[in-house]
């Protein structure tokens, strides 16, 4: 395959990131530096799912008043990252040794993690709508809709 | 202050996502933990920005073929993580021992540093338009644009 030099391999290894949806086909690593990259990606969203999440939980708990600015900026970013969240997933990377909560069921189970993910993005949809609606009575049960979705997608795709 | 339990401190935390554009001010980390964590946070969304410039500085070099779908979704969340950089960027680290590329400049010139994220929202939406022309004539020199933005900011506010 004579264009594939360099920059084409570089591209392929931070290549995860190819469909419009949150839906998406699961496919190989093709390397060890692939899945390497793939996993570091993969955490690098649930980093910025939990940047978001911790504010959310801080004031369904009452540990933080209600801030509805933030509650609608968080709940955009998880709807954001929920869209991008299957992509990122999609990499199985089991192959090869890298370090990772993944479990294997994740890969071979996938339009199961897509229908949660799924949830994620409706449960992120819902905050905004309690938010736009002020309905403050609303709040704490939209956001443990959305912890909802993390936990029950950690239940089974993640080891303890 | 009676009510900062465990669950506001770890909101706190996790709290660098306050605000809802680009523009953020800058607060000082309050602990080794915060700063940690935000650290953590920062790396995260540039690692997001990475996997998804890596396919389209592929496209640019002619490494890959041009990809419509992977131009459009990539510039899309690329214009989503400019928006999340600011606030992410915001949380100045310095007082703490933390591992980071960032140089101190960062947050002493913090208003330059939103300019050229807004550069770099700016040319992922320029990237968008081009797609959306369907001007293949376009593609390179939109790219390169968001690859500009990432250099300019690099060279100022990240160590070798």
């Amino acid at each position: 395959m004579k264009i594939l030099n360099k920059a084409m391999i570089v591209a392929a290894t931070v290549g995860a990131v190819m469909s419009t949806s949150v839906a998406a086909d699961v496919t190989e690593a093709s390397s060890e530096k692939h899945a390497k990259a793939a996993t570091q990606y993969r955490q690098a969203v649930f980093q910025l799912v939990r940047s978001n999440m911790g504010p959310l939980g801080g004031m369904a708990k009452g540990a933080l008043p209600y801030d509805e600015s933030v509650m609608q900026t968080n709940a955009v970013r998880l709807e954001q990252l929920a869209e991008m969240m299957g992509d990122y997933l999609s990499v199985d990377t089991r192959k090869f040794d890298v370090e990772t909560g993944a479990k294997d069921e994740l890969w071979e189970n996938f339009s199961e993690v897509e229908k949660k993910v799924m949830a994620l993005k409706t449960a992120a949809q819902g905050l905004q709508a309690a938010v736009k609606a002020g309905d403050e009575s609303a709040y704490r049960g939209a956001i443990g809709k959305i912890g909802a979705s993390c936990k029950s997608c950690h239940d089974d795709f993640k080891k303890d």
